[in-house]
């Protein structure tokens, strides 16, 4: 079951402390947002930062960013231009703006051969923007990345919430380490995802509130630093540093 | 390129006047309660409904219109039951509710056979909750339906509606009818959306407001015939009476 693949996969990864895969059970619950400013929010601490945006679904994170005219540069492999203090990869460099979406196969050749070809070197978090769900993408990242640990985002919603329910039972499955779950978007102050999230044994990193100033952020890094959805997310990245899981043997 | 299974499909889509196809450029804008609630509003009209969950990455129809202890007769095939006077058939009557995920060719498979089975006999609406997105399987149900129409629900994000225009690009190069867009859960009396749908050439068909009585009402119908959802939607369903395509041809 081991693919050959993993180990050039494991070699470009080797300098990474911390991989952080931000998920979510169903789309639409700000997985890219929370992705994309956790990374913005570690990178201002000091900690060196790589953001890779794999959601081949629909890459955001570079509009959110506002990431333009920048191209990751050939050099044994392809290195990733430095944005806002972050080492920057999209599969959006990958597959460009085409209207005709990458069908299975090419999604799965797609993230092998960026995960292989990325040089990422010293990086103490690598944080991924995952593909929404538990589809093929989501299980072939799960077996590429030895270390990959799962952050997992949803919003108060009951339906979001059921999505959340079967990604935490496969990941335990998979004995893959779950960080914790952060709720977004939150309108009132019911606790029913935070006890349901603890009675999947599964820590709860903490609450976002609704902002409606995010959506006019997105583009501008300075506002989305001065959102709400930002400082929760400082404290939701000093949790982070004090959760370092095991790490799986190969 | 014709699939002869598509003949089966054919036959077993015949005596269905119109198929709405209720799809998103991606998740968490509400389509599965749009698709859900537009069915009930039909029904509630007089129209003879059938609602599809084909939203295998997280079917969720069920659990909006509370359908519990219901199953599909095998009869000739799946004659599928009649709840809240819909007639009603989801892919969990198939996957069921494991957890782990169908893969690529298992769904594209699924997603053939409940369309071959489900006898729907003579409707006046086939309502689909569509997979979120432009991944393989909305590309299968385009090839396999033939007279499959899009109704697109958005939110009034950027980042939703970036996806929007890719949907609706590919929609037009594969000349398939779309019936229009749906801006939900909105907040502010912003025209953006409704100004580049109408750029896209596209029908603006409304706005529905963020109402925070929907995630109460989930599960139950008669609370959801109640909320602002519905009422819009009951001007949405007018709408859509009046703008019938012309038929494919096969």
């Amino acid at each position: 079951m081991v693919d050959p693949r993993t180990s050039i996969i494991d070699e470009r990864m080797r300098g990474i402390d911390r991989i952080i895969a931000v998920s979510s059970g169903k789309g639409g619950v700000g997985k890219s947002l929370v992705a994309a400013t956790l990374a913005l929010t570690l990178a201002k601490k000091g900690f060196s930062v790589g953001l890779f945006d794999l959601d081949f679904t629909s890459p955001s994170t570079h509009i959110i960013l506002g990431i333009e005219g920048v191209q990751p540069k050939e050099e044994k492999g392809i290195v990733p231009p430095i944005v806002h203090g972050i080492k920057y990869m999209s599969i959006v460099y990958y597959s460009g703006e085409h209207v005709s979406p990458l069908r299975g196969v090419d999604v799965s050749n797609a993230l092998i051969e960026l995960l292989s070809i990325t040089r990422w070197g010293k990086l103490d978090f690598l944080v991924i923007d995952m593909p929404p769900g538990i589809g093929d993408a989501t299980l072939d990242l799960i077996r590429l990345i030895r270390n990959i640990e799962f952050l997992i985002v949803t919003t108060p919603s009951q339906l979001a919430f059921e999505t959340v329910r079967k990604l935490v039972s496969l990941l335990k499955e998979l004995k893959i380490p779950v960080v914790g779950v952060v709720e977004n978007m939150k309108m009132n102050d019911s606790k029913t995802v935070q006890q349901q999230t603890m009675k999947l044994s599964v820590e709860f990193l903490g609450e976002i509130p609704y902002d409606s100033k995010v959506e006019e952020a997105i583009g501008k890094t300075n506002k989305l630093l001065d959102t709400v959805l930002a400082k929760k997310l400082e404290n939701i990245s000093d949790l982070l540093r004090c959760s370092k899981p095991k790490r799986r043997q190969g």
